[in-house]
């Protein structure tokens, strides 16, 4: 039976995972104020791999001896809270992770993981990578591939009503493209801009996890195991403290509970 | 009847409007070198919205009076020109635009469109917006959102070998939400980031053409005249003579002959 998409879209319900936090508007639906802690930087977000890549940056620089500290508050998404007045103020488009840098005479909002990486990074001149052009061109395409990767393939794999054979064929081909594309460069290269960057933090949060098995029970259906440059690298990043850290950081889903750590406000909290 | 996916994905083909070009692997397919003009600047592009993007900065750089010329050569993405040896070279994600840097000692890459616009924008000092926090955020906004709605609704609206509704309504949704984001913003700033910068530049190519009415006829559809201030904005960007210059920069494409400029060489290309 072929679907006729009527002249103007009208919103139905679609079911699936997740389906209640899509909205066909942006705007809060509610007000709610955000709290603020006593650093300099207040971090508004989840430990979904977008959110993962923003706390292993906080918590490299941390462990690299800069001289700051955050307070990381948990956005629950599936309650909503991405649609409260206060954090549409910091992130108009109501997706983790949010920023408030407080460092300044004004406190100012920064928003999209990869910008606050590069505002960080920036700000700090660490994990710039040896090329500015690569570093650039790779956390760039991380941003533009990864919608393909979450939004596309776990989304129609793991979290849609139905399998859908089409869209999973889609992005699994596209998926697996992606993959090959980041095998190719660490056939020759440790990392993916000629030194530990945010690219390749950026990078290893979506397919670094993917490879490590910890993305949508995909592993076997993408054959991950077959990108074996992709999991050398990810096993190298994953051994690293601040990036085990960095994953604990606003989680308060999953089986590990020795992974959870729904707020973070000072260093010692992982210490419990 | 219930798809169940297989243990490990095998390649079929899925059929669609440019299926051909969708491979599971990266790497060259065939052996081919690039073409070398003698600006220092080489452009490897297509006039679809990543690479119009790209083509309006440099034409808006050129007008505002920076000392500089570029070639701009076509890929023919239809006819696999993505997949030669030289351009996987300059980009190995096989995606236009690339561009090589050769105004330097040494000839280098640069690949992603916002990659791109980043580099020459700082390079030359020029529409990086009144706030840096807000032009990365809203650049960075551009890059992750615009798979979900030309990967996505793009895709499955106008390219894909059937009309499937339930992705159709999921990035019907995405799309108008992303809509209504922008048009809240622009409801009390004129630009997206302070002044005229390569948010601006970037977001236009895909939200401006769009509601426009040049993307996927999907105008009544998703009711983009219904999203007055992002109209408004489109409108002001599609009157500026150097943005009407980038989008005939490698177009060969469509039924208005009077845009189309395969390959730009000089500035009196567009007199012919």
């Amino acid at each position: 039976m072929t679907y006729t998409p009527p002249k103007v879209w009208k919103n139905t319900a679609s079911g699936g995972q997740f389906a209640n936090i899509n909205r066909p508007e942006a705007g809060p639906t509610h007000d709610k104020d955000l709290p603020v802690g006593e650093h300099p930087y207040q971090l508004y977000s989840l430990a979904t791999p977008n959110g993962v890549k923003v706390t292993v940056l906080f918590e490299e620089l941390i462990e690299a001896g800069h001289d700051f500290d955050y307070d990381a508050w948990l956005i629950n998404i599936g309650e909503g809270d991405q649609f409260g007045s206060g954090f549409v103020e910091v992130n108009p488009n109501s997706k983790i992770p949010a920023l408030m840098d407080r460092s300044g005479t004004e406190p100012v909002r920064i928003f999209e993981s990869a910008a606050i990486m590069l505002h960080m990074a920036e700000k700090h001149d660490a994990f710039l990578g040896d090329s500015r052009r690569e570093m650039l061109s790779w956390l760039f395409w991380q941003m533009g591939s990864a919608p393909f990767l979450g939004g596309g393939f776990g989304h129609f794999y793991a979290y849609a009503p139905e399998k859908f054979e089409y869209p999973i064929n889609r992005y699994a081909m596209e998926a697996k493209r992606q993959l090959d594309v980041l095998d190719r460069h660490l056939a020759d290269s440790e990392w993916m801009a000629g030194s530990y960057s945010i690219a390749d933090m950026a990078i290893w949060s979506w397919y670094g996890q993917l490879v490590l098995g910890r993305l949508y029970d995909a592993a076997e259906f993408l054959d991950v195991a077959s990108y074996t440059n992709v999991v050398d690298w990810a096993e190298r990043i994953d051994a690293r403290p601040a990036v085990r850290r960095g994953r604990m950081v606003n989680r308060s889903f999953g089986d590990d509970e020795s992974l959870k750590l729904p707020e973070r406000h000072s260093r010692a909290d992982f210490d419990r």
